[in-house]
């Protein structure tokens, strides 16, 4: 992989979520990067968004996500009294708290052509939010 | 933004922290990409400390950042009588856990020169300790 | 730092954790740096697993590792009625949760040859199951 030239690509992913929860966005994400005819590499995904965050989680097993929320709600509840900023919503600084405690950008090795997720890995849009939103997710993939 | 020829730059910006809190650095995260005389590529910041993290969140109500100092004051106490890593005082090993909750480094897009950030996002510098601190965080920036 | 050619390496880590906690690995990831043959850059590190995660964090005081441990083991308890996802056992989805709220991926600057590391810092792998695992980090490094 070494000597050649690198080149990089970027695009941003609009990703609609219904309502608070994971949506999966790994064949969006594959689909993409596969198109960029890059064989080697690295892909970086960025949340433009401040109660929405990226995740990396079991895809198999929809239990895990089930009970990913349940453990944030629990963690982070809406309505929480010790909130001041609560304008937009009883789930607004929820969103903005469970956005801090997880990630804005996540970094994936591609080789081969593929993305080095491991088995059990999917790619998640993690919306912290109840109403449906349509959220922006930058996709840069520099390689060669 | 393809097959020109890929360069980088690095930089160690130094953050001054008056007290445990968030300190905005966009603007000079902003300042030192605009003079790179890179249009497109990746922005890495990187925070050399274990009692300090970075954090991307809205730069619009302060009550938001004052709500987030509150969360994590609750989660994690000062004086928690479960740590036995006490020796520098009753803030530090929670400052450690404050840090390992949120993020040593980020990573965002830049497309025509600019941070593909998000209307209401801001990059911070989240200070854990109670005393002032003189902080380093490394930016390197590849692009073309 | 500029105008000379890019390129990239990536290798894959095989880490061994022989039960729940964290295991050191910056001297593999410093050696295979090292190897490299480049002075500037950016090393990117990504876990394959969704129940291990990967922590910079203090490397001197053991007690700081211990107390990381405890903080967590009170923060998402193992056997917890709240999850369903139990057929796997009962720290299985607590291991999820513990990577959630910890890193998939860490970012580390490059310069001189040298990991830009704060004076503290260590990077761990962060196993969150019970059993002993062997783990897969994939070490990717851009640079000239």
């Amino acid at each position: 992989m070494k000597y050649a030239t690198m080149r990089q690509s970027m695009f941003v992913l609009n990703a609609r979520s219904d309502r608070r929860g994971l949506t999966e966005i790994t064949e969006s994400v594959r689909g993409w990067v596969a198109k960029q005819g890059i064989a080697a590499g690295m892909l970086t995904l960025f949340c433009r968004h401040t109660s929405a965050s990226l995740l990396i989680q079991e895809n198999a097993d929809p239990d895990v996500r089930a009970d990913l929320e349940r453990f944030f709600a629990r963690l982070v509840p809406d309505g929480d009294p010790l909130f001041e900023h609560t304008c937009e919503g009883a789930d607004d600084m929820p969103a903005h708290v469970r956005t801090v405690l997880t990630a804005v950008n996540l970094s994936i090795p591609v080789s081969s052509g593929r993305l080095t997720l491991g088995t059990w890995q999917g790619i998640y849009l993690w919306e912290h939010r109840r109403a449906p939103h349509s959220r922006r997710v930058v996709m840069h993939f520099v390689g060669e």
